[in-house]
């Protein structure tokens, strides 16, 4: 399949083009396809090259998260207009060959901090070596499982109304408690803002409101949802002209909810799509997020552990029908469990937020409390993750655990 | 299999000492049995028979819900005790001769209510017909699932220490705002309180503190989790000599989140079980809620059509990673979908709690918005869900829709 | 759902008339219904209760094969004609209350036989037990596996000419080699044929020439075929007035090829059916044998242990693409390796006849050899069958075997 | 991942000496890995390119049967010794980028045939783009599918003895009927023999008996399993010191039995392995021909349409208990029907040759005939596949059809 768009993952992202780390209407295509295309289009990893392959978690405490995520696009679709749903077939997820590893953060509380970051505020680092289909770690051992490759982040570029839309509404949130510490939402920050191929002059002026990747929005964006991988189908919203995908943050693998933020199996790779445009979709079909077909080709595990999770909060303290609280402490309830079998709190932690875990809303009218589940696929580990009268055997060796800060 | 515990669903439950609808340390065991037993439960529908086969939905808008879940039960386990696990086979579910329908309820939002009861204010009704491992519906044509049976209530005894705290943590909640409609908590309630065996004067104080029924809790509960289907098994903390196990509201089938409240389809019906005791599980596993391993006869469904949701809601207001209103957007989207091809809102809504819908937790870490999804898997649809270039083409004739109050 | 036909199982077979055990095209209707009708039918097992629940083969090694297998109906489907399809959902197979249990034998070569009657020449039986959607054995332990439950015979009666051409092609088989034992075909034998409400004098003739039910033919008839499970829906050809729908020789669990021959688990039990007719489906098709749409709910097992068998012979000979011992020699591998955990051959032998192991015909065109694998699900034994540097361990306790005779 | 071993897929594969074709136990090896080894191994296409992607047949009518299977090795394993198992882990399976299609032929009855080659004795052609995960045919539209990846031909080099008596065994089957067309084995042929790295004087009498490479035999080898997929883990027996283990004839997917005899997708590429040693493996688990683990990532394809067949032949001829007659009438059968959608017979031939379809022994001891069963699967079709009263629809536009003889 012809290579679309190439990046080069030993360059500075700033300096590439065909990256962008901001949506913005204005940012121009980088290329143009048409209706039924196929074509593949690379991607650097969602830091653009700031955590390294080694033993020390300081790159994952001091990385600038105003420079993500770097990605590659837009492109134009000839013929799709405001209104349309533009069709993408992810025809395949890969790894580069230069780029055949992977990682994940546990980022500082101070600096980016994720789902457990009360419990676990330290910043810490897994990387991951790529078997084939399979991802194993040095830091976390016992624990082998088929990645379910996928873009943490696709989506078309959003028109002005839209942008403006999402600016006020974040803007609300972040100023009920401004000093928050992470933040309640990321805001535009131009300094560190690349916007692709746009001129200069209009550039700085589009950073000042280019709005930023972290969050998933109507246009998809970062979603983080594993089961967008390889074989699926997703419908987009398109806002302007030409449509404007852009793409990045390609995952390995991750749990549900990418749980440690940086929590997937991060890497750089490709992407392989087809593209099509269904005239008018929008209105046809009451689209406002994207919609997709699952793929036939997901690691097909069956055994699942399950834990639940209730929304009564570690200290005892009864919460109405949050779902946040209920899978945050389904997570904890697993990462008990694991303990047991050897494995630190942090190691546990990294399994949660890389394996293919399914996070369930299982219960959510039952007054007052949410149920939540995270169920895990046993036949990822090397030993017997089942209870037994016996009680748990370690299942690795002591001595093992995520990177720290050195 | 021999019926261990069996039910009248034609006389009032409340005359069946086989049935409590409290939890409470001192409801007498009705039955005990031994590890390796297998046995039959027979479980009236959670309501006790307050709902009717018919289609005028005026049971659902006055059901007494203070009544709710009878339960079949306690059952003993010789030598389980505090500290233990009780690990629960479920061997099978299902229908009784004289019960062999079913029915989902919205619920009025002034008489519990439900998770989109402020788009869906009204008493709905729909009734389900049960064609062997399927489902289908007069009030929701078009579809047919093979349900994935399994208890929505089903745990052990509390012991005092713990009842009290559950009385004291939602007594809390719910005197924030006491007015509140639908309520914060389902506070104990004296009225309708069905103790079982007990005494009636130890009953009567006992009523006092007995805890409802509604929410999922520590010893498991009214979790309502569709995957603890036949064929799963779940390992329970025990908090009491014997243990104490009952269970009712038996689903033929549910969407995750049963969002309609009464959302599965409800029935009468039984349970296989085969008990084991895991001695001082509890704390070499380090359980606080229940776990359980999945069955392999679940349905396999594997095309899904996912929506998403992210937590920015219905009038625009960013919420911060609150995945009860992304979950919320996510099936919102649905319905808006499932309206294009002839469905009212009514019976979109119904279909999601209803047939095997994954919800899932996707992305919950990149602030400010969570992102959940909602998978419906299409194979269910007699017609083609899918978008295409033509547009939605009508799935069901015109007329059709959930029963309203006559 | 209503009983159509029931069936004394305490009974003889042969003084129910809504049982037959001969195909022939007078057998008179026992039922009429129409289409979209769904109902439920009782039958016996296919000997017609002639096996015991005991740890004695001698029934097996004397059973009267010239009276198996004893069908209800025939049924007939109002509107159907020759030329039809006749549309049968079958919703659901199911365990008879005063029949909770079932049995495998593996006939004595000298009556009967099976696949590997040559290592297996003695009479034997195993009876299992139904733990809800699970079967187990005293006689075989270590093993318990969700039932894929299916008849494991059914089909409509053929019309005359179609009879003719059975007996005529089954006949010049028979007499290339007519003292053959096992013989080559099962001929008509009058003297145990039930013609079901045939009238005596009318039955007396037609049981010259009724088609035993021993194989499959192109009505479909006994193909036991495990994947024709509750759920899947089958298109039969229609050859007369009515179709004429029987059934019977329902299984609680089989492995591909059913290779002991009465090597499924046998029980009586019922199935719930829904017919539909498809006008000229015959030629607008142009179906020959039977076709059918698989279930969604047949146990999900994914991890399998396959074993590969090429088609040279025990003795080493050299077979031209001869699938037949292809599968053979792939079998006798899978039993080889499964005795090496405790099993006895004639244990192993029936684990592929009931378990659900799936039997491929792998390559076929690769002269001389055919390929064909035996595929045995790992999860379905109580310990781990895999090849480990450390070498098999006993997975079960010394003492166990099948029935013999007494 | 590290390349082992590359192949040039433009050069003539007899001058490059990673390549072999023949078995022998004196060829050398041509690189030596250790226990615990991950490394990448590069396959030709198993003709060694004398297929080309156009739409004349002629390449498949003129093929030189007598070179093929070129494949890469054979590897040395440190340790691996006569008796012990070769662990391998099939860690992934792909295509080379400068070889990013696949071919499909139907060989000439005079020249090769397959198993319907009385059907279709026509030399044909399809070519099969890649589309990521998917492949699609502009010989067979209509049809799209997720590949299953896998080798065709795998296993180690063989001992003196074992290639005697292959050679035995074969020659006495041959002598039967020498002159048949196709022939009834492949027997040694010195003038096209490639024994990789021999001495050449060596070789020329090494050719004399070097097996071909065409069966499977014990050792593996041209097994054309489907399931042996990437993410699968299969265990070789060793017969000489190092193992010796040679590749090649690499599927992008096919349809049990590989009924078109070139009938897979086959394709030039990749194989990624990681491989252990169980020392004296074979005698402590009773092992003759390969065994393996399944992998998780295979297509889930669930909905199945399964044609039946019995064994009586085309003319209508009782065959006893023939699976391959069984098989092939199941293979008709849906070939039949596939034709009332548009197809040709040979596309709905080369479908059922390449897509992912379950050729099953359902029922193998119902005397006289065997039942054989081909499932396909319905979602890989761009239409509805399954019989309605409307009668089939063209589902593909008339024109198309597998490449001639030019």
């Amino acid at each position: 399949m012809k290579t679309l768009l190439k990046v080069d993952i030993k360059a500075k992202p700033e300096t590439q083009d065909v990256l962008h780390n901001r949506w913005h209407p204005d940012i121009p295509m980088v290329a143009w396809v048409k209706p039924g295309d196929e074509f593949r289009v690379e991607c650097v990893d969602w830091t653009g090259g700031q955590i390294k392959n080694d033993d020390n978690a300081m790159d994952i405490k001091v990385v600038d998260l105003s420079k993500v995520h770097y990605l590659t696009g837009p492109i134009g679709v000839v013929g799709a207009e405001p209104g349309d749903l533009l069709k993408v077939d992810i025809l395949d997820v890969g790894v580069l060959p230069d780029f055949d590893w992977g990682f994940t953060g546990l980022f500082a509380k101070e600096n980016g901090g994720g789902f457990l970051t009360e419990h676990y505020p330290e910043a810490r680092k897994a990387c991951w070596n790529f078997s084939g289909i399979y991802a194993n770690s040095r830091h976390i051992p016992g624990v082998e499982f088929a990645g379910i490759m996928h873009p943490g982040l696709i989506g078309c570029l959003p028109d002005a109304k839209l942008l403006k839309e999402w600016n006020t509404r974040e803007k609300a949130l972040f100023d009920t408690d401004p000093g928050r510490v992470p933040p309640l939402a990321a805001l535009p920050y131009p300094a560190t803002a690349h916007m692709g191929r746009m001129d200069p002059a209009k550039a700085k002026a589009a950073a000042m409101e280019g709005a930023r990747t972290v969050p998933p929005r109507e246009h998809g964006g970062n979603c983080d949802i594993k089961n967008l991988t390889k074989g699926s189908c997703i419908y987009f919203p398109v806002y302007q002209k030409g449509g404007g995908l852009s793409m990045g943050d390609i995952h390995f693998s991750q749990g549900d909810g990418e749980i440690t933020f940086c929590g997937a199996i991060e890497m750089a790779g490709y992407l392989e799509l087809r593209v099509e445009v269904i005239k008018n979709g929008v209105a046809m079909y009451g689209i406002k997020n994207p919609i997709f077909k699952t793929s036939t080709l997901s690691p097909s595990y069956t055994n699942f552990l399950m834990f639940e999770g209730i929304s009564v909060d570690e200290a005892g303290k009864q919460h109405y029908l949050d779902v946040h609280v209920a899978y945050r402490m389904a997570c904890l309830n697993a990462i008990e469990y694991l303990k047991k079998f050897g494995y630190s709190g942090a190691q546990a932690y990294g399994i949660l937020g890389t394996a293919p875990v399914e996070g369930r809303i299982s219960g959510i009218v039952d007054i007052p409390n949410a149920c939540a589940t995270s169920a895990i696929p046993t036949e990822i580990f090397k030993f017997d993750l089942m209870p037994t009268n016996a009680g748990p055997k370690p299942g690795i060796a002591p001595g093992s655990d995520l990177a720290r800060v050195l």
